[in-house]
């Protein structure tokens, strides 16, 4: 089974779509469900849900990382016509994941009781992101 | 079908449970594992198998790039009440995955000879760590 | 269903191989597709396909982020014995994926508009990467 979440972003971080997800699978049983964002500037995290500090401790420290390509550190990059976040973008999306697999038990995803799913959107400008997902059953 | 494995840790550092996934797969013929840690402070990885100073290097580079959180350098980090390691170990766990999908040929995952699958605990206290396990066969 | 894929690689770089992956999918409907690369010097990434300057600028800022062994700032590592390439490669390997799972939809990989899929070589030396890949249909 497949469907499309869709997830509106208005600024660079983290947005949260555990109840979306958990919402499709119900009833679905065993398995494992397949994630995939459908673009180069975002990415998936399985990470706390609790303290909402860690979000943007995570926005922080990759900002720093990796800043942005109008930085005197980042001289070298060539991709630059789309704004100084667009190539920090794509790094960040080559170091943190594009897709996700997690075992779905009795229609729930398996994520512990501190972990929430969430697309980390890369860029300033708002945008709607699309996550391609399927499930898999077992039988 | 499902399983859990446990994996006890004592520190921060690579802990292999290569054998343990294997001998759960074994006769199970062909498809694919998926797995998920299912905690925000360790990540799970394929990595060489023949050398221990690969796991000593990875560590050491992981620990400079991201030092804990009383470092002059992570000032600007808010989610410390855990301690200095907490907030480093969420950040390692969104920059290496936790969660893997292996491709399963005649009932072994199929890795490279020198693959091995790890547990990364990056927190400094002993735990007991949790995988979900999920097997799906092609028929 | 199962495939191994074989990647010639002429030192370090982004090799496309989303054609190769497409053409093997061809016909086999809905469903998932998994790979792993069975080396522990090279990543699978799935990353922007329209401007070639996207691919040399994640090599410069990974090449600088994680520089090689003979560097003064990285006189702490021990797995030198294979060149200044080598371990720098297993830490690329850590932080970016090695193995990736993409829903599949009327045979064909769900990817964005501008997204491809890469093997990553981390090594200087030639290499023939083998990929190994599963698709797993929904029915």
């Amino acid at each position: 089974m497949n469907t499309e979440l869709s997830i509106s972003t208005s600024g660079a971080g983290l947005y949260e779509f555990t109840d979306s997800l958990q919402g499709w699978l119900r009833g679905k049983g065993d398995g494992v469900v397949v994630l995939l964002v459908r673009h180069t500037s975002a990415s998936l995290l399985v990470q706390e849900n609790a303290d909402a500090d860690v979000q943007t401790d995570l926005r922080a420290f990759f900002d720093r990382l990796v800043p942005p390509s109008d930085h005197p550190d980042m001289a070298y990059l060539r991709h630059t016509y789309e704004g100084p976040d667009d190539m920090p973008a794509h790094i960040k999306a080559a170091m943190m994941p594009v897709s996700l697999s997690i075992p779905v038990q009795e229609g729930r995803a398996a994520l512990g009781t501190w972990q929430g799913v969430y697309l980390f959107e890369h860029r300033a400008q708002p945008h709607r992101r699309r996550v391609a997902v399927s499930f898999l059953g077992t039988r």
